[in-house]
């Protein structure tokens, strides 16, 4: 999956990314990279609204898995489960998210769904605007390998 | 501040919460609940979004708190400072959050931003779809006197 088809992706199937003004800016194996203007994300304050914060990092976080487990066989779901986010400075303008996976990490959940049907993992993503780091996540998601006969 | 106030406010001055079709069905000094329809805020699965969900519960949390801030003298900033949420089911419906503070706690966290200028508070914000509990946060929330001799 390429950076454009996973927008392309994110603002057909969530219409949130849209009001966003969602962008991916890069997408690799192992790491990914969206942003969103500050406009549509702000808050009464003029500052980034944490919810817009919280929105592009769960997208990314989710983003970056996902392109390894669609199209699969069986199909599996995957979720956040939990997260724990620290909001450290203001979001004064384009706000980029960032998050990253090493490989051992990766096989390591991709191989526990395959025995397991089930499978955690957990990423550190980082929002950063004006050169600044604004906000940091650790979210814990979750992946299901659907039941294929019903 | 009355539930019509607050949704107008919210829906003025914060894009997303217009996108989300955000609704304050009850408010009074010491609780709320907001509400929000799935289909703006729905994910690729058809059930809710993540980020929709935490940006109500951050809402919800914020808004409780604000009413007792605005307006003052001199003004007080109000903001997420840190959120702990657990997604427990999925959002299959329309969904509501709802969050409470006591008294005690309420005039303990007012008493202490005068005195000391900064003072915060934390809340449990559980959100409910189907009469289901799906998801609930624990949020701090931080108020700051602004300077008014700049």
């Amino acid at each position: 999956m390429t950076a454009e088809q996973l927008q392309q992706f994110l603002l057909a199937e969530i219409p949130l990314a849209r009001c966003m003004a969602l962008e991916v800016e890069s997408l690799s194996a192992s790491a990914i990279r969206l942003a969103a203007p500050l406009e549509p994300n702000r808050n009464d304050k003029g500052t980034g609204f944490g919810g817009s914060i919280a929105s592009l990092m769960t997208l990314a976080g989710w983003s970056l898995l996902h392109q390894h487990l669609e199209p699969g066989q069986p199909p599996a779901a995957l979720m956040i489960h939990k997260s724990e986010l620290n909001y450290q400075a203001p979001v004064t303008g384009r706000m980029t998210v960032e998050t990253t996976i090493d490989q051992a990490s990766l096989q390591h959940f991709l191989a526990t769904l395959q025995q397991r049907r089930k499978a955690r993992v957990e990423l550190e993503i980082d929002c950063h605007s004006d050169q600044r780091l604004c906000a940091r996540m650790h979210g814990r998601f979750v992946a299901l390998l659907q039941d294929t006969n019903p």
